[in-house]
């Protein structure tokens, strides 16, 4: 008795509760829950405990939304394409892009959700910028080395704005970020506008999600195209799909020619 | 220009396209979608090519709602778990636990799918059922090992029922279900009811998804449990977690102790 | 009890036996193979469960040295490159480039030990290969699509050949690749020689492996080069490498611009 | 021509060389070699660029051959043996496992180089335990919570020493590694020794590797015990297996059932 209670506790969980013939989670039967929730709203359910409003279930569909996809360059998808073409399952080749979206590639929400959580406590924006720029370092969630002006900005933005004004969520993530910007624009002659981590991490901080999950849910979302852009390669039924094509060759730049003695 | 041309095609894609200032996924610039198409909406779009109609993307949402988790005794919500306190990114711990959604523990949704496609396609239900039989087989899609009936399957078919008699799906692939449930049912005591990948696999091929692309959603929709489930072990705090909990030890079954001449 | 029991008895293992103060591997304490056994002959003995003979155990060293790595073009290798400037730990970098070794990427070794199988049971060599060509396939071991000859073959089955010729290994799946290889080269200008699948193939069917392990051995072996390529490029200090750089980009070859209604 | 320099540059690599018929691996052609170095020669060569001494090359393969294994409990050995069971090929399963080996479960050994570095480079061993106790903190690579005292650490101390009294290695890690072990010990009752993570820490910063490639090392070490346990488990043939065996069910903590409104 005492392994069985000691094996059951350690494997026990909050989330789901499943008996002969029944399902529930974090207490819903999911019965219940099949056509009434939308996905975005099961997805919170299981993240957080509770069902959010629906202008909160909302928001965070936009923001899933949003960041499904930045197309083949990005090293995530570009290996979920060539994983589809070794001989493993799409599952595989999902959890390959996932896998790559680590601190430096996949971490920049998580990460300006903490820098936006230093503004709300109380930190000056210029400050933080100046500490930034003594650090040579980019503040996470701000520019775009390849868009001069991100174009998931502004509508995520709105929709924000439009909740944080009818009172649906808190507004302080929102000023945090633009005070941000502004102080990151400040005396630039090109500014440096919010990218797509920041915006979410605006929506993420807004809904009440910690940082962490910043993370957890840009997962999700680029999953879908890390699917997608897996699927296209497993349609086109390519092998064993390199970085480069023939006759382009990776280049050698090591040790000449040398032999054992 | 030769090597530029043949790189540019070597990556190129019909699933998004991305210039400075521009993301158009499927041909849809990003900021339209956003706040205007459910996640669901989304998903489709980027596996297919195209919206859905609203039918459709609620069956989709449905479907996705369905399959979120099923508790950590599964093996891929266990080892997310585990890997979760192995100081390796959320990201990585849902790679984890998808890595493990093969052709045995992910793959009865598409397996199912298969065989719907022969039903409809005019082969005899009871025919099919026999050969299963004769090689001691599953079907894939009917029968838990843990619920005598599973609690999804009635909530979707009604969903995919009701779509059908408005002539929103054909309605096809739920007939080869029930056809096949009724063939595993004839004749026995205790039915074969369906399960959940029997159940999602009806919609998905109501909706004219591709087989392995049932595996593909079902992936989506568990990441939301594994992501749920790996944050519960994190915020947990535990590190190194295995299987079993001390002093619960490993049992050894191979050679004796024995010593190097 | 009865529970203890069941858990012992559901992780109990024939290859390790952990008590406080005793690691014991296959039986063998393991203060004494440290510095006794070559990593080669440790590798043999966990998956074997016995000590290899001295030639056994060079023979599977000099495969696992061939196999180790074919440059970044391999998809592989630059997965794992790419992973490594993600902000993933060197580990995740490895676990992405074992992940692409899949049945197509990684798969060709253990495929051609079950044809070697079926020619050392009895068939003949011309048969199977007609068999190949008639479903236009390639069989597996057999011919590069880069090197005419692969340097790996030649000095892989002398070893092989002299170990026959000493009587330490049978010399039958040997026999069964010359045979195949000459097959594939009668009435053809232009020969098919044996690759590293098919040489390292060979090895391990002389030795008694099963064809599955033919992929696992092969994953020991890359797992090297892997790690090496991770690891210059966590030195070279990239970050969220692409398989291509700017200002070249993907091409796009999908649904042209369109709107929402 | 521009396009196809910068493709060349952005893969070049110093690693290998691979022309048609040509395959060097840090400028030795891979067929000098075969038979010629043992593995772990070709490892050091493979992460190094050179080759090792004979005395090197033994004090690896001792490091390597001493950390493949350590039972189905640790996390990275448990979530491949049931990825095995998942329907996923050995190479997934071993990624599986390696995913595993982060900071927190793999990273060990590279830590604890770090703080080797720093007794090295002048500081009182004394000085950084206090330091660390005033943290609540382990110092890495000492102490086990399973062994009282870590069966590998002898015969690979001894080898090191043996090492450093001929000149082979410079000895300062050794003396590094039993100064902190030392000075944890110091008015204590219970010693907090080396466990293998420290010892294998002092091998690799005595033959010159960076600290992070104490985690790589590991990682080709470890793959080879987890290679085993997922081969075992393929054989045994179980399907979907989860942490603990039925009846025993995961424990529920969550909110109570409830209903939508």
């Amino acid at each position: 008795m005492i392994a069985e209670r000691a094996i059951t506790d350690w494997w026990s969980t909050a989330v789901s509760e499943i008996h002969p013939g029944e399902i529930r989670l974090r207490g819903y039967p999911v019965e219940e829950l099949i056509g009434r929730v939308t996905f975005a709203e099961q997805i919170w359910l299981m993240l957080r405990g509770d069902l959010p409003t629906p202008v909160q279930g909302r928001l965070l569909e936009a923001a899933l939304v949003a960041a499904v996809d930045h197309g083949p360059q990005a090293p995530s998808i570009a290996a979920a394409r060539m994983a589809a073409t070794c001989g493993v399952g799409l599952n595989s080749a999902v959890a390959t892009g996932v896998g790559l979206l680590g601190d430096v590639h996949g971490g920049a929400g998580q990460q300006c959700m903490e820098v936006l959580r230093r503004v709300v406590d109380g930190e000056e924006a210029p400050a933080i910028v100046a500490e930034y720029r003594a650090h040579r370092a980019y503040i996470p969630g701000f520019g775009h080395r390849f868009h001069p002006r991100d174009p998931r900005r502004d509508p995520l933005l709105h929709l924000v704005r439009t909740a944080a004004d009818a009172g649906e969520v808190p507004g302080d993530a929102l000023r945090a970020g633009l005070e941000l910007e502004a102080a990151l624009a400040d005396g630039r002659d090109r500014p440096v506008p919010m990218n797509i981590d920041g915006a979410t991490a605006i929506i993420y901080a807004e809904l009440g999600f910690p940082a962490q999950l910043g993370r957890g849910l840009f997962v999700l979302s680029r999953s879908v195209g890390i699917l997608a852009h897996a699927w296209e390669e497993t349609e086109g039924g390519a092998r064993i799909k390199g970085p480069i094509p023939r006759p382009l060759l990776a280049g050698y730049h090591g040790t000449p020619e040398r032999h054992l003695e």
